[in-house]
């Protein structure tokens, strides 16, 4: 593990890194911020599409409340990079940038695009080896196509993730063209293998988190009605007696000016959880 | 004036704008945060080196609590766009992205890098006209190249500035390499034209602002002996009497993490100043 940059900031410390993966077999980039003091906990962060691991330390305006709460941070890059997979550079939302924190199955992804092995299995061993937190200290949360990872990853692993939120996650992904596109592209044709990726069913098909899911919607957000689908969260989480607080946020969009705005209270859900 | 994009965040609005300039002549790009509710004064904010309208507002976190104080923040562009004058995309510390916040008197330069003009006056009086702030509700701030703006337009202009603050400001432009070859390049090689832009040559000079200015330096910044000389100002102030608070602060650097730890104490004096 590398040390690419560090920067001081509220006391602690913003830095870059990169790690050979094993999940991926390409190498990977994180961004962290550690407080300081006694580090009580870790949030993962996993961001949308076309992102990398810095926006959401650039941008969030999530530094001060961590380090109020003794937090740490940890935000992985959205996909692997340096290779040259069939399709892999051509869309925003399929390939680089777009890992949907998936196992892929289909020629070429399968052997790299592993997101989801990455973040549930090397970077979840990783946060307790390298920055020694607690297995029972971590929890997660996301944006877009990171919130969807984030619902997805905390349903399928709630033992793992103590609490779990998210901004104006795809919550339907097989309903949803991104989804459909990329789980095409990732698991094939056969519909029925992209369920295990795809919040609203997993929850039809009994998976639970222990404590209430946090969800933020803008409702100007250009991707709410065809792509997020939020209601069909609450919908299921109705129906099938899954806790959750979804807030939607009128005139609030899909930018981190969106998430900045809310993220001091995502941030204290997580710390009232972890009990930092 | 030209709204180009609009976010909703802390319950007002980031905003991002265009206009054409009779001080450039050129189209100017601005930004700015407006907080719901009465706006009680406008915070000039001058970016560095490099930079745009666009860094300040992202990535300094600052939109919490101008929302808290009810101010606004407007951040000007650093220098004309879409011009191609001799040597002006060669480098980083010359020509776009650089202006320095001067009047140029050289040939090409002279017609459109006005920056001195266009912040004290064309923005001056926009921000009073399409943001009915009143003139005695205006102050100004900056980083780096922007810090020397802040302090240099602040001490030539006391009467316009209700307060004064900067980030890792250039503090003695004509005694640094930055200032040395941008000062060349727009202002010519006599030195003796270079001293009323340059903030510790203003202060022996005479200018005095009322108010005390706020610094903020990090002592791990690569620019801080060599470009910034933060103690050449804090010896001028002590020298002719101007009140400072100058803070030397271990371990940060040069970078928005810096900034976006310090810029609630800065929005603050602001505020105070500004009876906000």
């Amino acid at each position: 593990m590398q040390n690419l940059k560090s920067h001081k900031s509220f006391e602690g410390l913003t830095q870059f890194w990169e790690h050979e993966s094993k999940s991926t077999k390409t190498k990977m980039k994180f961004s962290t911020f550690i407080p300081q003091g006694e580090v009580k906990g870790c949030l993962i962060w996993l961001s949308g599409l076309t992102c990398t691991d810095e926006n959401f330390i650039t941008k969030a305006g999530a530094q001060k409340r961590l380090s109020e709460k003794g937090l740490m941070v940890i935000c992985p890059d959205t996909s692997p990079r340096g290779l040259n997979l069939p399709a892999e550079h051509e869309a925003d939302d399929f390939g680089s940038g777009a890992g949907f924190y998936l196992n892929a199955t289909t020629e070429g992804y399968k052997d790299h695009y592993r997101m989801f092995d990455y973040v549930t299995e090397e970077l979840y061993a990783l946060i307790q080896k390298e920055f020694k937190i607690a297995a029972n200290k971590i929890s997660i949360s996301g944006h877009s196509m990171g919130g969807h990872g984030a619902l997805v990853l905390g349903l399928t692993q709630p033992e793992k993730f103590r609490s779990v939120s998210a901004f104006s996650p795809i919550v339907h992904p097989t309903q949803a063209p991104w989804g459909q596109k990329a789980f095409t592209g990732y698991l094939g044709s056969d519909a029925a293998a992209w369920k295990k990726y795809d919040a609203v069913e997993l929850l039809l098909a009994g998976k639970r988190h222990p404590n209430a899911l946090l969800v933020d919607q803008g409702l100007k957000d250009p991707f709410f009605e065809k792509q997020l689908m939020t209601g069909h969260l609450t919908e299921a989480c109705q129906q099938v007696g899954q806790k959750a607080q979804v807030h939607l946020r009128e005139g609030y969009d899909h930018s981190y000016y969106f998430i900045s705005t809310f993220i001091d209270a995502h941030i204290d859900f997580h710390a009232q959880a972890l009990n930092a």
